[in-house]
């Protein structure tokens, strides 16, 4: 973290010098962000193919995935609603709270890790957690397997999407499928015009909001693709917020590597979509997008932002909401006598 | 209900002594049954139009109609799994359990009336019903419109659907739309391509299924358009079943009537898409078809029917799988700070 401190401070200065000569608002912002790929991104180990991907939406969207049948990847990262599900922390098995708000799902390949605290290195194994998590989906791996085997159409489509293993229905696969089609999910957003040439895709408040969110610093974390979700950066670096925002009891990124400098480190947010995917921060505190930025702009800054300029920040961060691709919601197929049964039951 | 029993009971001898002698079995079952309409049905007091329709879809998957946030009507209709949530009873707020099995919205709208006991005498009257429950989506009219209200989005869809009002946004125009977009969710299958002479859509087994099924008595209470739904019968009329599947406390119709003679009467299951939205009957505790296809033998018609006979009617079942129009997941109107925030408390 040492490093990515010293960037962050490094940073803010340099990007408050160069854009304050800029002549060009869109080649300061090149040299911090960047547009989205105008193709599915590759991942690690993980060939995407058509059929790969049409399996793990079939995956993402089957609640059967879940112990109880109630809940599917989508329940929490809904697709309808900007990728998630628009409470503080999820509703999850036996109604239990889980202990973080759900990131969005959309252009989180691009994350340079997944959770808050980024401990999955990639979606694949991202999509392993909360499947088996006890206040989520509370099922087991064995369980997933054996209801997937007894479908037979799931078991043909497993065989199509991994053509050259004999048993190709597995825990690893299940995730691989969910990771391939999870990086179909990218959301190209008047930002993306802009980066790309076309200067009036931004308004002029959106304009001086994107000039201000490089200017004040935010950009020091908050860049590249995904505008975050790239490095790791402590909450409450200037000014800690009060403990309803940051509570004392979630440490972040520490109870990962278990090393002080880590303590209340999180992963800085991707902010694709944020303005569709309130409530913010890792505890889904704060519901009004303005706010998070004003807190954002003490606690990481030292910066008491105006009304205009937060209002400037938050008109830049609607242009990061994009447009997702068309999803055909599936048919999934029919269980059988061998599926094993659902069951709601705590334990 | 006395009229229905004389029904039943005249029809099934009367049913028996036709395809007894039928040459025709298409002819005899255009007698009994109906196919679909090969266009959306027209529904009372609710013109179909596509903005009606597309409003419906949105408010269909939105989990914010639910107090928790959670549960959508599609949660427990899932238009993935058949149109019901493959559950004994359904799962809903506060991780409370439905009293009944729901039954699959997939051409509900053809039903007589809708829920097990006919209580609501339609789809919208019946879409009113889960979002108030407390033990479902536990929400309050009041709440679903200031949420809708909350939102420019939502506003303009209901006033593009009801041009002629002034103030559309309402719980009742709410329910108006959600019928609109079931009635188009019709599922020609197999069967109705038989119906429509096409001789070759089913199999032997079918065919032999279907004679059976109409032979048997079983067409008596399961017939018209929905193959059942249209009429309500007492369950166990000849021998009631076991209190596992057939529990006391619930007396079905009796309840919405209260008149005696409809102590354990339900309506008569509408059977389309059956094979694939176990488990069976209004108490979900029966999950292998063939099972219910005896359990219904032995106490509805007093037949015991052999192995190959309730495999047979099992195969004609399975003719009653129809095609979900193709469903492209709505993008929801985002929230905004008026947006009544979601609750999970339980009261």
């Amino acid at each position: 973290m040492t490093l990515a401190r010293a960037f962050l401070l490094s940073s803010v200065a340099a990007l408050t010098a160069s854009t304050a000569f800029a002549s060009d608002l869109r080649d300061t912002a090149l040299e911090v962000f960047a547009p989205l790929p105008s193709t599915v991104p590759a991942v690690n180990d993980n060939p995407i193919t058509p059929a790969k991907i049409d399996l793990g939406k079939a995956l993402f969207f089957d609640p059967r995935m879940s112990a109880s049948g109630v809940f599917s990847c989508n329940s929490c990262h809904n697709l309808a609603t900007g990728g998630d599900d628009n409470l503080e922390t999820s509703i999850g098995h036996g109604w239990q709270k889980g202990p973080r708000n759900a990131p969005t799902v959309l252009n989180s390949v691009f994350n340079e890790a997944q959770f808050w605290d980024g401990r999955a290195a990639d979606l694949a194994e991202q999509a392993k957690g909360p499947v088996q998590a006890g206040v989520e989906m509370a099922n087991t791996p064995d369980n997933v397997v054996a209801t997937l085997n007894s479908m037979p159409q799931y078991v043909e489509w497993f065989h199509a999407s991994f053509p050259d293993q004999a048993d190709p229905v597995s825990f690893d696969n299940f995730a691989k499928a969910i990771e391939a089609y999870e990086a179909t999910l990218t959301t190209p957003a008047p930002f993306d015009s802009f980066l790309n040439g076309d200067e009036d895709a931004l308004s002029a408040d959106q304009k001086a909001g994107l000039e201000l969110f490089m200017d004040k610093g935010c950009a020091a974390c908050h860049n590249g693709v995904n505008v975050g979700g790239h490095d790791y950066y402590p909450f409450g670096l200037i000014e800690k917020p009060g403990a309803e925002v940051l509570p004392v009891g979630d440490r972040g990124r520490f109870a990962v590597t278990e090393t002080a400098d880590d303590d209340y480190v999180f992963r800085a947010a991707p902010l694709r979509n944020t303005a569709i995917t309130a409530p913010y921060f890792h505890s889904g505190k704060v519901w009004d997008l303005k706010v998070a930025v004003q807190i954002m702009g003490e606690s990481q800054l030292g910066e008491d932002l105006s009304d205009s300029e937060a209002d400037q920040i938050v008109a830049f961060l609607g242009s990061l909401t994009g447009t997702i691709p068309p999803v055909v919601y599936p048919v999934l197929p029919a269980e059988t006598a061998a599926t094993p049964r659902p069951t709601g039951e705590i334990k």
